[in-house]
């Protein structure tokens, strides 16, 4: 059978080894493994997600509000925007796929920095569109500038603030200053999955999305649950935008996307505040002593603004046989050599794991 | 801020009214809404079900296994085939939404009845598709095998067995034989949403995936937990077919489309057997009583093979002012005026519901 040739060009994303496949392939205890690959919430969820959860169960069995009427409006609260102002996705990947089929078509032109989230390439390879890369790996506003300039028909240009998975994070008044530069018709998609860890450690970064839609009509800003509010498993994001955009997009959002579960769960996890407040607390801390060990250790790092950490290896070491003596030992990393590099993503776990990896990561380097 | 083109030709889903916004509109307590307007189990989920999502709650801050490991191999057991003939959605839609995205561009042919489910267009137009419909609203095999020879272009052919919105059938026998005049470069969809429901009623609609595949190299069998099983708050659908299409389909697949408690509830349901015996032996025992109702009533109704009726009313009745009357009661039907009928489809939902529905129905329609 023949399909759509621009499916010769795809490659499929390369997810975080779950622990259910450790399980498969080790035979390890599921409690026993520490997954820090895929920059989940180690402390979890709010217990009244759980509990919400829980007092849910009655609506497995309906299709869920398709309006989102009440997370909407929660939303609308959390960012003082309205309604109109809101999309929803299973997942900010969802948002950003309905972003790229909005805009983009067979050689539409997409720019992205040369390391970043690999659904932004694999979202707009799907509908055939020609991928722009900046030469540096982390975001540097000059480079995106100096293409945008000799690319003006660019159709979407996405920021990752801060950048997954390097870590590194732009400040809001260069990211101000290159979004006066763009035309009103290129549609500019700031990533902020990662906001509440990077607007926390410092407020130079700080994204305020109804600020950002006042100033500019050209962004649709993201955000989501999988992260900081750790509902990775029940995949609720969101895009914020203007209301045309918004209007456009729900075009191509499918009905039903998210479950009734997810509705009911990510309302509540905006309730409670004072969960977010102590994981952000928490990942700092933990993360300054994984600063000292790697700078202690003379262990190359990119410093991070996010819930991870990347670490470089020289030559001497290869991080995907470090990755798999990780395994060994029951604990998932992300080995970044899908993306070109001999690196390490480790995402900020709770104390004791992040004492086990240290332990570990010192044994593997004096050998 | 210019968009694609294509977007010009959208519209959106049209869901059934969900409980929440009756509740808003006419200040209804939620548990006295009759809600028989998407299909949905009126006995429910099995209590297995609700179970194994108590029992998963702790996953809700892990992203699902991304493989689906368990789901595609309780699968393949249920339909004798392999992890590799399997694909899961976020609900069939879904699936729907790859097989277009996979054979499927500006202007590409897509063949469907006249009145069908409504996804199969929405999906089309979002990649620019031309839709081609049989002259009549229900499958006749005659009007696909007529176009088809004038079109031997068409890309996709969509057979919806039973059909939803209207209940009938075709028989295995006639679909077989207009597969076997199917190009192998026609992709043909047999949507089996209702698939249970119709081949308990009558053995001779029954498709059997194993040997839809074994005979035809081109086809993809569509089934979802939404229906009898009773899970639509879940969203889980999934695609049968060859190795070689489910790899084409999985590079349109996103990752993580399907949320950690819905992939174990999926796996759960397909181990209560009985709940689904339940839900069908009720089902064709409450529509009897609908049909004798309508007949002595002579309203006219298509005879079904899912769970739901579709009732035709002459002009002397407007559907759409009815299924007004019905909110105005607290109960949801589906007013098929967007289909372009002077029709409403009811959800067959349990005997007391049922009731009301006749009750209120022959009030109507005496005034």
């Amino acid at each position: 059978m023949e399909f759509n040739e621009t499916l010769n060009n795809l490659k499929n994303y390369e997810a975080g080894k779950p622990i259910e496949e450790l399980v498969k392939d080790f035979d390890f205890n599921p409690k026993d493994i520490i997954k820090l690959a895929s920059n989940e919430n180690p402390y979890g969820c709010s217990k009244k997600v759980k509990q919400t959860a829980l007092e849910n169960l009655d609506k497995i069995p309906l299709y869920p509000d398709d309006s989102m009427y009440e997370l909407k409006n929660a939303l609308a609260k959390r960012f003082e925007l309205k309604d109109e102002n809101i999309i929803i996705g299973a997942g900010s990947d969802q948002v950003i796929s309905f972003c790229i089929g909005a805009k983009c078509k067979q050689n539409s032109k997409v720019l992205m920095a040369k390391t970043t989230f690999a659904m932004y390439e694999i979202s707009a390879k799907q509908v055939g569109a020609k991928i722009l890369k900046t030469p540096s790996s982390e975001h540097r506003i000059s480079e995106f500038e100096e293409i945008y300039k000799a690319n003006p028909d660019i159709a979407v240009i996405f920021l990752c603030l801060p950048n997954n998975p390097l870590g590194e994070c732009l400040s809001t008044k260069d990211v101000y200053l290159f979004l006066e530069k763009v035309s009103k018709n290129t549609l500019v998609i700031i990533d902020g999955a990662y906001q509440e860890f990077a607007s926390f450690k410092d407020i130079n970064k700080k994204i305020i999305p109804k600020d950002l839609l006042e100033k500019f009509e050209n962004v649709v800003y993201l955000g989501t649950f999988s992260k900081a509010y750790g509902m990775g498993g029940l995949r609720v994001g969101y895009g914020l935008s203007s209301k045309e955009i918004i209007n456009t997009l729900h075009k191509l959002r499918p009905p039903f996307n998210i479950t009734s579960l997810s509705l009911a769960c990510a309302c509540t996890a905006l309730e409670d505040e004072a969960f977010i407040q102590q994981t952000l607390v928490k990942n700092f801390e933990e993360m300054e002593k994984y600063e000292e060990f790697l700078s202690k250790n003379r262990i190359n790092f990119t410093p991070s603004y996010a819930n991870f950490m990347t670490i470089n290896f020289s030559s001497k070491y290869k991080a995907s046989e470090i990755a798999k003596e990780f395994l060994k030992k029951g604990i998932i990393l992300r080995d970044l050599r899908s993306y070109g590099l001999n690196s390490l993503r480790i995402t900020i776990g709770d104390k004791e794991q992040n004492i086990k990896v240290r332990e570990n990561l010192a044994k593997f380097l004096t050998h």
